[in-house]
């Protein structure tokens, strides 16, 4: 825990972590009591990708699907950290416990901004229901695609009942961070991007809220305007009982339209759960994550297969015709 | 068989195939003691790739790996399958049973222009000791690559001394055919393609034997001359005992030089037992098959993985928090 209260993990090297000793289940009852050494470190587990990634994801399972997950995303500039602290603080006020995945390469939660958060989060002084973890230190999109849900997981399991996932711009489809959220919020500010190019960029079709952030600044209402009219032309033929998508404006810098924004996500909360919407997403992004997963660990095969030592003594029987290719290639998968 | 007594089998429906009932042993049995139907029936079954590939290839195995394969590749026009027929002629006044797989779709051995190469065939009449198979009718070559191993183990096992293998010309690396011979012919025909050239396409690296065929035409020794040259260029740093491709020269039309050809196939037959290269190069081949079968097997889970109607059973468990999307994605492959 740092000075300010707020718990901000970054993982050290992989290596050192990886020589102790690792005891999953008491991680998993200490993270649950609220000790955030352990939710720091169960994440950096499920990082790694190690051997105890698996036995991670066992523990934790029982403990999951609880927490509200709410994206963040929106173009750089468009104030998505500073709405997630305002965010956070709201929560807080209402005894709610936060955790904040800031998935973005370019947030100020990662890497060097890092401190200038903790002053703004300074606030939340001696609070430790709030859990922050930049998950920039994957480096690559595919390894951010593959830590991201399972360290929503851990915090999930750690009793959150919010966790605010902050990703770069959409557009970005290989990362697909916006279908691991419940509620999808996003940002805009005025003049940048009119509603007619959120239009045409698809960020329309995956937002439950549109947030015009800076809305003290000029042209506010013409974006709101814009984002009305795009709206009116993709809803013309949803069916009735279907979300349309509100727009809400905020000053997220001085906590403006934020209490508003929440209750906006609450009622969002309310109609995923009213028509069974919200399970209809969690088993597809649940889907989405089994298959990945599968998909990956195939990959993996594929070039254990092809670099493969086993090879060799199996073509010797083939040759020898004590067995056929096929079932060596039975037994050559079997072994890897 | 054909009333000329060569048998030339063709795949009928495949589905009319696999309505009947399949007696894998009877049918190796039958082949193995010279039956032209079950062996035509076998490969058949071979190429298919339906349900009794595996059964084929496990009753085959015992009897695998005593024929002498013998690739015949080059370029369209060079004589390939007058060179085949020319060598069956020899290979059964010698009493040795041949067998033939056509694999490149423009041999005359293929569809319309079948005819003429039975007439061809015709000295053979009443000989069952000849079986030849065109595989053109796969149509795609990853359908070619994937059969032409399985329907060489079929001829194999059912008793063929000589298995000749005639392939579209070199350059086709996707087809790999040439990698299947023990010993690989070459052919070319003077002026077509000088030595020089053959060295730039890397025919000489894939050829044991080089063939200059139609060498009674103008310019033979000219391509004789340069493919002596291009052979001293790529020799000059190899270990002595290495096998150094001889040439030949053919008149495949009426038969010249096929002797001699046939001597030059037994001796790189005897340097590779001599020196356990024969048994290097078909542990490689094993070795290839076994990859290739592992790796299409792989590729189609991958694609059941894709479409799969069990994920959302699995993804609903997960949500429920009664097993991890690690675990899922393990039973969902176990039940591909």
């Amino acid at each position: 825990m740092t000075p300010e209260g707020v718990t901000v993990s970054t993982p050290g090297p992989a290596a050192a972590r990886r020589r102790r000793a690792v005891d999953v289940p008491g991680l998993v009852r200490w993270a649950r009591e609220g000790d955030a050494r352990s939710v720091a470190r169960l994440i950096s587990l499920v990082e790694d990708a190690g051997p105890a990634l698996r036995e991670v994801a066992a523990e934790l399972a029982p403990y999951n699907g609880r927490a509200q997950v709410v994206g963040l995303t929106g173009a750089p500039g468009v104030g998505k950290s500073t709405t997630t602290t305002a965010l956070v603080r709201v929560y807080r006020q209402a005894g709610r416990r936060v955790g904040v995945l800031a998935v973005d390469p370019s947030s100020p939660f990662s890497g060097g901004a890092l401190l200038g958060d903790r002053v703004r989060m300074a606030d939340h002084a001696g609070d430790v229901g709030v859990y922050i973890r930049s998950m920039a230190s994957r480096g690559h999109l595919g390894g951010l695609a593959r830590a991201t849900p399972q360290a929503l997981r851990v915090l999930d399991a750690a009793g959150c009942d919010v966790v605010l996932v902050e990703t770069v711009g959409v557009g970005q489809s290989e990362l697909e961070i916006a279908s691991l959220a419940d509620t999808t919020l996003v940002l805009l500010v005025p003049g940048t991007g009119d509603g007619i190019q959120a239009a045409k960029a698809g960020i329309l079709e995956v937002a439950d809220v549109l947030v015009v952030n800076k809305a003290d600044r000029d042209g506010a209402d013409q974006t709101v305007h814009d984002l009305r009219y795009a709206l009116s032309l993709g809803g013309r033929h949803e069916p009735s009982g279907a979300w349309r998508p509100p727009i809400r404006r905020t000053v997220a810098a001085r906590g403006a339209g934020i209490d508003a924004l929440v209750e906006t996500v609450e009622e969002h909360r309310r109609w995923l759960a009213s028509c069974g919407e919200g399970h209809r997403r969690r088993v597809a992004r649940a889907a989405r994550e089994v298959e990945a997963i599968a998909l990956a660990g195939l990959r993996e095969r594929m070039g254990d297969v092809r670099g493969s030592a086993a090879l060799g003594a199996l073509a010797e029987q083939v040759v020898a015709g004590r067995t056929d290719p096929f079932r060596a290639a039975d037994a050559l998968l079997a072994q890897l």
